[in-house]
């Protein structure tokens, strides 16, 4: 993880979009040309010398010993910071700023003669190139999302709650060197026709078709990996439900290749939804790129057009829901690879009775 | 807990703006007025009849199955879920439309002869007046955070990394209940002297000094809580710093009643460590209402001045951070009562050499 390289890499971005700075007030961003884990401040990157790192005066001591190649700056929280930002980019005389947060925008709408630009794809496009030693931190993360998926199948039975599944799942992978879990979505009974986190609690039973999706974090880095179950003896329709899951999502997986359009990608999997009898239901995204945190390329109906470069690591998460009956997913993490997609995440997808 | 009352407490503050609606966006004033654990929306909420809950497709069952006494509307996610919101608000008829989220400011600019305001300080407002269930929730909150800090200090030794501590004393927590945990800070060595959150992990070794800060969420409600103290054996400078921090923290903690004035309480608390030989270090808040987060009021120097009211629940949290050697902080949860503070948070202060 060289921070060098990164800014050499974002240089000739700001360049050919004729900007000499570029302002980094999100996390991850922030931590992406710093490394300075959990500080949270202004990055003045520009188009030569060291970044600047404007940090409230409490994290100057922690941001010096973290962040990597760059000047600290210390100053008062409050109205203070906004001030000192400005001054500092005022003291580069630019004439063209770019930003991620837009929030910064009307705040910096008094420098006269700049122009500004809120161009949070910049650093989220050099992420998508990920260096060998963050792939091997992805992998990491997704072989942790496999031991939680198997601490979270061990725990279910009936009369458990899904709170207790939660934390059995959570505790395996911190054990494990997980900082925490960025998420843990447990969705069971009809409830799991939501595909998003819901931590009202609920007693599992006998016969709930459900899934877990869990989101280690190590070194700051996420695996997302979900497998779906029924609990002791599933009916006909829910392992119709579940094969189409399993049956769409490797036809998905297969698609993944460098070139892929992800809009291409999407309408398939919502065209063999539709072929096995589960069309129509809402849609939820069925992929997104990985790294320090959810990424582009982000791939939803509806969504912006994206095409797969060699080298990204994307989930492939395809689920159905079905809205009174329950829903069911698979997700796995892959890297875009030239023979075709290396699966990180390695769970058996055939172990669905619980 | 009763989301009519809450309502009923809501449209007088409505009427006195001029305004006949208010849009909630943000979690958890959504939760707050419908009990919807985790389903994000959009919540308008009329001078009378139901208030209606626009929510992404994919989450109308959960949100059904949720939320009290609202009309819930699914629409798309995307673009047209924005739209949706807009004709709903259009359908309404106001001359005066509140909300609790800037970003809503600019998509609802064209509505035509419709004032516009952001005010995200009314809901906050109301949830200052807890409701007896909202106060036992506290108070268990708070208990739980209590055995989290026990587990982590039987868990501090020297060698232990910072991150093993930390799962043990979440393990603690979620096993009697929590949710999950908010937060845990955990910080040692010459990195206590930063207040906030930082997972970069470390080795514990003798005679670091250091604070635990653990946020178990109960049923939504937060339970916050610091305690500090030094490994194996401490230095004098050390025991100082430690002693003046309770000190000064059993202070503020016996000026707590309604009334109190947020800057005189803060101005307090500088002037204290100042005579204890620990003044003019960057300042962190002094304390924060407290509820389904942390929350108004917000006391920090140079903050917005406040007045304490019967029934607020904050914290006390009085830390001192130097530079270099290291810090220390207290805190404790308390209710804002006629008699003085009822301190919710019980783990003894003179536990400090571990």
């Amino acid at each position: 993880m060289n921070v060098k390289q990164r800014l050499g890499r974002l240089r000739p971005l700001l360049e050919s979009a004729g900007a000499e700075l570029y302002v980094a007030a999100r996390y991850p961003n922030t931590y992406y040309f710093t490394l300075a884990v959990d500080v949270h401040g202004c990055l003045l990157l520009g188009r030569d010398g060291s970044p600047r790192f404007v940090v409230p005066d409490r994290a100057v001591a922690v941001a010096e010993e973290l962040a990597e190649g760059c000047e600290v700056v210390g100053v008062p929280w409050g109205v203070g910071f906004e001030e000192e930002v400005l001054a500092e980019v005022k003291g580069l005389r630019p004439s063209c700023v770019l930003m991620d947060d837009a929030s910064w925008l009307g705040r910096m709408q008094g420098l006269r003669d700049v122009k500004l630009g809120v161009r949070p794809e910049l650093p989220a496009s050099l992420r998508r190139g990920k260096e060998p030693e963050e792939l091997e931190l992805l992998r990491r993360a997704a072989e942790i999302a496999d031991r939680g998926v198997e601490a979270a199948f061990a725990a279910i039975r009936p009369g458990v709650w899904q709170s207790e599944v939660r934390l059995e799942a959570e505790y395996a992978m911190r054990r494990l060197g997980s900082e925490e879990a960025a998420f843990i979505v447990l969705n069971t009974g009809s409830r799991s026709a939501y595909p998003d986190i819901c931590r009202a609690d609920r007693r599992i039973s006998r016969g709930d078709l459900g899934f877990v999706d869990v989101g280690p974090r190590y070194r700051g880095y996420i695996g997302d990996m979900t497998r779906c179950f029924v609990v002791g003896e599933a009916t006909a329709r829910q392992l119709e439900l579940l094969n189409a899951v399993r049956r769409v999502q490797e036809e998905a997986l297969g698609m993944i290749r460098p070139g892929l359009r992800t809009r291409e990608y999407d309408l398939a999997v919502r065209r063999g939804f539709e072929a096995a009898g589960f069309g129509g239901n809402p849609p939820h995204h069925t992929g997104h790129g990985l790294g320090l945190g959810e990424d582009v390329p982000y791939i939803v109906a509806g969504g912006v057009e994206d095409i797969l470069q060699l080298g990204d690591v994307v989930t492939v998460e395809i689920g159905a829901y079905v809205r009174g009956f329950g829903g069911a997913r698979i997700e796995d993490d892959v890297i875009v690879a030239e023979a075709g997609p290396e699966v990180l995440t390695r769970f058996p997808k055939d172990r669905v009775v619980l």
